[in-house]
């Protein structure tokens, strides 16, 4: 049984919370339960969720695994918000992830608990690599999304959400992404820019990028263009700092999305799925020699979340073996395949497919044409959203641990939805 | 049982937290288990909490009565992450929100959730105050604390905070707060400020204040004082902006610290005990006229934290009567009362009692001594910290459940821990 | 003769001139000559000047010395644009500068050229005491002036003028002038703020002062509390800046505003009537430990305009004896006794007068009363303008070579001014 | 007849001249007379001149008739300084500026007098397209100049120059200037961050622009470059500011560097030259629906510097007819033909030639070189600089009014000099 709530209609949403709600407004319903890939409104409609909480439910839905800890924790009264204070749940997971995810991968970061949300860890990287360096600017990518608070808002791309902020955001300079319109050399800009002593771009502290910018339209950097990037941020003792927030935790088909391209980030912010079961949860990993905060520096009343310590470290048994990557991969690989027939089947969206693992998109050049595509699915039961400047991409974001039934029933309604809004 | 963890030692954290880590060095224990006023180590030693998660517990450790909902929920697979769609148990709290807390106080806030932490609630509040009135400069206050990342932070007195940023902060003015040294009338100055036209200090979006400055050395503005500055701000058109992350929820004695000056702020920010059960969570209440948002124009990954809106549901259970308040006001004065009788006992401490309702501290003018009084106190089994740009402040936040027999167990330790100390 | 112009209208400056001009809206007729005190329109009306160029003409206009030794210069074709090339005039004005200024007054400054105005000294004061700190703030006061270039701005305390940036003027935190309100102790905030770890003001590469606030409205600061200023910046470290642009050159009754307190500043900026003859001209005075500029690290155009360099070296002659200075204060008392017998004369306008030296006004606090005084003053023959954020003050600069005649006659004129105004 | 010196030497410059001088390091004498394309020391040795005032003097050192107009309003009483009342001068020049230079090129500009220096002018033209736009970003271009005050410096690009700031510099992008690197496609990447709203770049208020870079190592844009960038600016609603402060007044062979390119911008800057005489002098030209200056909102002491405006109105004779700019782009011709053929003789310095009218410039790739070659033609008579970020660029600014003789004369000393320093 759920709490006191009769049923409820929308209307306390639109009397009550702010202007500034947005699902809600694309999926009108009363969600009330979920489970795996699935969500029930309160009438007892199922979805098939290809949104997964914007990358925040890789592992599905209410995992029981993690839900039977997180009971069991509550039931035995595990400390639950301890600040930064050592605690049991917390010492596991650092344990667990340096034994699972770390050192498998032969990395030596200090692991920073800069508060729950991705906009905390972020806002956390750029401020240790201006006090580690000096510098001010931090060089971000076109398209780049990286958060709401002021910091993060600097770094990001979008025109509208950077309104928001009310003020000029500065420190920050802007570059073009790889592929960022086939004319532009982006390397050859970066590098320029860095050692051209009349550039007019200061010296950064550090560039900031996401392998796969999720929010910006399902870009996908290059390896070659990755591993570039990081040598001339080598070759300029700037700090390279990958905010795997989103496309982190196994969305591409390894656990760090940079796996691939044998990137080593000097800082490496994750959440989202770190947290397992969809609760607030991030960290900031650090090289060790960079870790010069003094005690205390950065706080915050929430760094110290025991519920999602448990779950996340429960999560990581996933990663204890490499069936569960390898299985991303196949899947991604799959989907990837019926995007493409899918879009094959309407030549005339001119329908491009974009992505990488699990992390897909379909980018309709036709204005509002990728919206009509997500209202066509939400009526039809799959929930997806869109993504980019324009929301000109139809994003598929379907949780790590669907099952190809579930994959392939979610597939046939986008193409029926894509066929409705045609 | 807890999770896998043998007995743990604090080596994990050194080796593989962040330097940036604080309370574990204050409290060098490894905590397991917490309810009430109390919490036990892995060893099982016992401590009177007086620190409640530095105001984020005031419902106490694990509330039974949110245990129960929170377990129920999740053994229901009611949905847990949900971005900003509609939920039943989102509903039910806004709902019981506006019953329990905004109308009988004839409030009529639309409520934004911004991402569940503190910092969310206070960014989203300037970037709003900025959007709706086209001006960039916030005025908030010396000793003022608000948030780490880059907006709130501008807005923040520490300097040893401030300088993390490792940019100048901007867009900020910091004036002197209620009683800042007893020659500076801070009233009119803020008045000149804002009425010459030659003051030098921009027309500001908003005033930022807490009613009583936690981190900032348990500063407590007067009723007066606060009255005075919304009718400064209303007579020059500047909103007010009521930070109540710390001080709300009950602390000082009513919900909302403002109420007994009956202030009717423009925006107020909550988080902290607001999520109930110390669970990640904050809003932001705004005047409904000045809820502009467009949608998604602030938006966050954790705005839907399901685990969070059932127990601060259940939480507001202790505001449906007024005796919930009565008895924190009670124990305030009872608090108070002994503190004073404490300090008039070791008159060459020159300790001075500050604070209001259940939010109180004693300042040492000594170096370093407020900090030696809570090292005592933690081998004596109480938590304690300190507070105030210098440390100077030995602070009590004690469980706003906290019955008789705890608070006399935990002052009688603060007692004994003073005279250590001294 | 003067050129080509036929006798003109004032038709040409509405058609062509840009809305921003102002003064020629005070003053609407044409100017041909000036000599002295004395300046004529194309009609051969005689004016009395009041005004002195904003106090760029403190030896009055066209002094014959200065002149005889312009026109020599030009007839010998000495170099007459130089950048910072070494020439004989530049040489010329270092060693008088330093001869007749500098020692005398046991000061040993290195002297900069930064470009020939006002703006330009304070901008690369700002940037000396940034670089050489390390430090971002600078302080400056309530209805400070120092100039309209973006780094100048940002120290300026007017409301009108700082609109004009169009962005926010950040790095800089203004603080209550001497006998800013009554209310407020400004030297107890200054010196709070500066070693309050957790007043929100960062610590700051400088403060800059005004002695005597001229466009701000006439405001005098006590010796006291610029003696207290400079201390409280020792004991900071922070460097103390006096602008000395329109205070200084015997302005107040010395040739440096300071010297009645008794400051060593830091860094000096003079311009305005050091160029002698109302020709562009500026420096910049450094400690010479402070001198730490790379060669070029700031440039510009006009740092070596030669005749710039003829007619100060010929100014510095009035320096030679104190008896230049002396009449200055006698005619300042004269002119302030003067002003308080007329002020005297009219109670019911609460008249205030204020200033130093040949540096005074009279605040009328009714509001447009004082730009009415000016009105009346040019229609009988008087040049004198307001000041202050409301044009509350009717301001008096005339030359210092003024006559007692000049001075009485225009005097006259003031009073009938106000007569007539009131 | 000089002033008081008797011969001097460099040694008051180096004792009491500040550390930033920096000219009279790389021409180590001192000068006492110049005309036309010649200066002297005190010597008597004799230079030509190559640098011309850094493109202050264009029409040579101390032109006879500017000179006699000068002396002539100097003896009459003209009125030297006005601030900016209306003055015969002013109206003279106002006429001729509209009757010689604007009606003629079918341009009816607004003239504003924002102080007599490029950066006044500068900050100006930013000032107010931020102020009519309502927008802050600023767009600059790599290698640009524009000045030291801090609006001017944000959009420069030298790092050396902008580290002399102390404070990061904002509300300015810095993107590729044509053919910057032969791989960035500088107008797709222009016209796609202002277009894309997701680029990371704010709309901005303007792009400001030198049509020929003097200062960034002689980098010329060509016509189709910066059509396109004007009509990149008009589809978007963006401001075009031509700093054409160096260009500017002829220098490559037009009054306007932007009159072959056919551009009309909304913004004109323009110094150096157009004072004629060497005189500090500066307008900004103004696209009259554009003029919404408050009276006043801008100001400054030396806007009415009568001086300038005698001597640049004499100037304006050269521009009465078309013979004078035909005769800098034979003598442009001519140079570059002898630069190249000079080049030809020396191949393995791997000269390149670069430059517009009488603006050029050789680079050359080996570090030092340029300096040396500057060093040798110093020695042996000729005045020239460097330019470019690692004055990489022996530079060529020779006075417009040259003769072929002089030219010869120059041109062989510097074959001499290249050869010396090879």
């Amino acid at each position: 049984m759920l709490p006191t709530s009769d049923k409820t209609d929308m209307s306390v949403f639109e009397k009550v919370e702010s202007e500034v709600r947005s699902y809600c407004r694309s999926f009108p319903t009363v969600f009330e339960k979920a489970r795996g890939y699935k969500l029930w409104d309160q009438e007892g409609r199922e979805f098939i969720d290809f949104f997964a909480g914007a990358g925040a439910l890789n592992y599905g839905h209410n995992d029981p695994g993690m839900k039977e800890k997180l009971i069991e924790y509550l039931s035995s009264d595990g400390i639950v918000h301890s600040l930064d204070m050592a605690t049991t749940a917390k010492a596991d997971f650092l344990k667990k992830f340096k034994e699972i995810i770390l050192e498998p991968r032969g990395l030596d970061y200090k692991v920073m608990f800069p508060g729950p949300t991705g906009t905390n860890t972020v806002e956390s990287a750029l401020k240790l690599a201006r006090k580690v360096t000096g510098r001010d600017t931090v060089i971000s990518f076109t398209r780049a999304f990286h958060g709401m608070t002021l910091g993060s808002l600097s770094v990001t791309g979008n025109a509208f959400k950077r309104k928001g902020a009310g003020i000029p955001l500065t420190n920050a300079v802007s570059l073009p992404y790889d592929q960022y319109d086939g004319k532009v050399d982006s390397l050859t800009l970066l590098e320029r820019y860095l050692e051209d002593k009349g550039s007019g771009v200061d010296l950064p502290a550090a560039v900031i990028l996401e392998t796969v910018q999720g929010e910006g339209g399902i870009n996908v950097a290059s390896s070659e263009w990755l591993k570039q990037v990081e040598q001339i941020c080598r070759r300029q003792g700037v700090l390279l700092i990958v905010d795997d927030v989103q496309a982190g935790c196994g969305r591409t088909g390894t656990f760090f999305s940079f796996e691939p391209a044998g990137l080593q980030p000097d800082i490496v912010c994750l959440s989202k799925s770190l947290g397992g079961y969809g609760v607030p949860f991030a960290i900031t990993l650090i090289r060790p020699d960079l870790d010069t905060w003094a005690p205390g520096e950065h706080n915050g009343t929430f760094r110290g979340h025991n519920l999602a310590f448990v779950a996340a470290t429960e999560a990581l048994r996933y990663w204890e073996t490499d069936e569960f990557a390898q299985e991303i991969r196949r899947k991604g690989e799959k989907t990837r395949t019926a995007l493409e027939d899918i879009t094959a089947k309407f030549p005339d969206l001119k329908g491009e497919v974009r992505g990488r693992g699990l992390m897909l998109g379909i980018e309709f050049p036709e204005e509002g044409f990728a919206e009509k595509v997500c209202e066509e699915a939400f009526k039809r039961g799959l929930i997806m959203e869109t993504s980019g400047p324009d929301s000109e991409v139809a994003k598929l974001l379907p949780p790590l641990i669907i099952d190809d039934e579930g994959l392939d029933k979610g597939l046939a309604i986008l193409e029926k939805s894509i066929e409705a809004a045609a």
